[in-house]
């Protein structure tokens, strides 16, 4: 018979794409007692949830509720819902998460027409505009606000509002955005919205947070089609979240209470703390890489404060520095993907992540590794630049 | 601003049809620091996982791996892989879920044949061979192994001889039968097999392991149709879990965390000892209902010990008990569902939960409550036939 162990993980520092870390406070919530998925103390917690949610997404959406899965669960369950087969939605792609859109329209029997852009680039309104004339029946719109392959932050009030006037629907992907800069589902008419757990909301991964807007539960309750999926149909899970709390599938009771605590955290802090806070530091990370002559790939207006996407610079092993950080420094950040597989670094600086401790610490362990392959001269300079931030607050 | 409060859940007795109390080794594990879904930390959890989950499924497959959300989501999961629209499946309906098994395969385009049976009771191998021969082009039967609506264990060695002959997938639901009794997938020909992590397994809900046989995989890998699902969709999932260990989608770290620890309390106590234990509190359990007028539904032969359903006395008041149980004594017991609903009352003794302790204390507690509510002369007869069952050990 084999011997296992019990399983203790490294002490890692999450400055990748996520998960980030996860707050004390959090662990020690998921780690309560199990009790019952319709427990009376339960549902009160889903009420405080919901209520929390809707607070962080600025909606006052009823349908707010976290999908019992990871984010990309979210995305499937907000197209499998608000679209149906055969229908035509527009779809903005420039990185990884605007392709799995397409790419999980197209599995549901949906038409996706994609726009393509540039990875690291972002959509004018103009051209969502001029793609709504041209095509016909567009059933709806579906954009990534914050594009975790590339860092770039995508504006969506204007889109938004060119939506609401052809009334189509307009499905955000906020995963990597809500809890690090402003997300406002009702103010930028944003009709189906999802997010992940496991970026700046410093939880586990494991939920999506997900929110309808009145007009996509009219599309919703009007479809000539069911729902192709059990355990996403909206029709059937908002009434376990619902007044009639009928039982649907078990809920990720532990899960539940992790995020929880994480939003009380977030609500604790307050909205003008965290986005300042999640800027500050990316400013600090910048200037400190710029020093040692590493740029940022995305154009300084539509830059993530909490992932930032940097240039390699072309002589620097891209996997060999990597992996220092990971083994010498404890530090995890990410690689490129598809067109810009080692070509940028993606660090994240989310929720709990985003600190000055973290941003002076990287900066000193990759002076360190790049000063032992004999790429820069010195090591200081990173971090006295981003000191230089922190004291010019 | 609203004041919220860190949520204290009350300290439960999970005797209902799941989630069932979790061990505090498995909630330790799952508050450990999170780790990224690439740390090499992590795969090595993962390959752990997957030995543990084939030790678990008595199976030499490959593709074992916990699919990222609740039980559900496995049943969806299995169907939308296993199955393409527009084939036919047999599916034996006799409760809850047997019908959202149906009711899955439907949403998915399937065509589902279903054979139902009163709840309570199982099917015979020779009405499934009968329906085989009846019905053309059958492309699979799912039955469920642990009927979790109704206590009710169906026999599958014989059917899955059946399935295999015919060449024609074998899918079965082992949410409620894996860890509490033996699950065979090898031996008993099972193609395609989910189960959940809240039952047996004493670990929170939020996980779903399956399992797919090589005739599942050839089944997958000829599919004439893609799967129609991104979040479910094996021929990506199984690239994360296998060598190439592409990314998919951020799998729930601390809940892997959570179930490796599960599965090694499982792997330490082996599988005599769990099933004995089962069998024997069950037995404790229904000596002492029984000494108190309250008898199971299910036949003998088929009854499952660790969810035990038992038929009200047609004078006692459903509801009122099980709030008696829960806010004097913080027991949950599960009610019945569907036809059977106020009918009987569905009281598991899984995994953890499943001790002479907890029998004890449930059976003390009924019989104040039922003393109270004048239904019986007097307590303790419940208690003391319980008490005998274990000294006869």
């Amino acid at each position: 018979m084999k011997e296992y162990r019990k399983f203790e993980p490294p002490d890692r520092i999450l400055l990748g794409p996520g998960p980030s870390n996860v707050h004390p406070r959090v662990l020690r919530a998921m780690s309560a007692p199990t009790i019952g998925h319709l427990d009376p103390d339960f549902l009160e917690l889903m009420e405080e949830v919901q209520e929390l949610l809707r607070w962080l997404f600025k909606t006052k959406n009823r349908l707010t509720i976290p999908v019992s899965a990871t984010g990309s669960a979210g995305m499937e369950c907000c197209f499998a819902n608000v679209f149906e087969r055969g229908e035509k939605v527009l779809i903005g792609v420039n990185g990884v998460f605007g392709k799995r859109m397409a790419e999980t329209a197209r599995k549901l029997g949906q038409i996706p027409v994609t726009m393509e852009k540039d990875w690291g680039e972002v959509f004018d309104p103009d051209v969502i505009s001029a793609a709504l004339k041209s095509e016909k029946d567009i059933a709806g719109v579906a954009l990534v606000h914050a594009e975790t392959s590339t860092g770039a932050c995508q504006p969506l009030e204007e889109i938004g509002e060119l939506c609401k006037k052809r009334g189509v629907i307009f499905l955000v992907d906020a995963v990597t955005s809500l809890g690090g800069i402003p997300v406002e589902v009702d103010k930028w008419n944003i009709d189906a919205c999802y997010s992940g757990t496991q970026k700046c909301l410093s939880c586990p991964p494991g939920l999506s947070p997900v929110t309808f807007s009145e007009k996509a539960l009219e599309k919703i309750n009007s479809r000539s089609t069911e729902v192709e999926s059990w355990y996403f149909d909206m029709s059937m899970i908002q009434k376990y979240w619902g007044e009639e709390r009928v039982y649907h599938h078990t809920a990720p009771i532990n899960m539940i209470y992790a995020l929880h605590e994480a939003l009380l955290i977030l609500y604790e802090e307050g909205f003008d703390s965290l986005f300042a806070r999640h800027k500050k530091n990316s400013e600090a990370l910048l200037s400190g890489l710029s020093a040692i002559g590493i740029e940022p790939l995305v154009d300084e207006t539509y830059r993530l404060p909490e992932l930032n996407s940097v240039i390699i610079p072309e002589s620097v092993d891209d996997k060999a520095v990597r992996s220092a950080l990971l083994n010498d420094y404890d530090i995890e950040i990410g690689p490129g993907l598809g067109p810009l597989a080692g070509k940028i670094w993606r660090i994240g600086l989310m929720g709990q992540a985003s600190s000055a401790k973290n941003v002076i610490y990287f900066l000193a362990s990759l002076e360190q590794i790049l000063k032992k392959m004999g790429k820069i001269p010195e090591a200081g300079k990173a971090v006295q630049a981003a000191e230089e931030v922190y004291c010019n607050t």
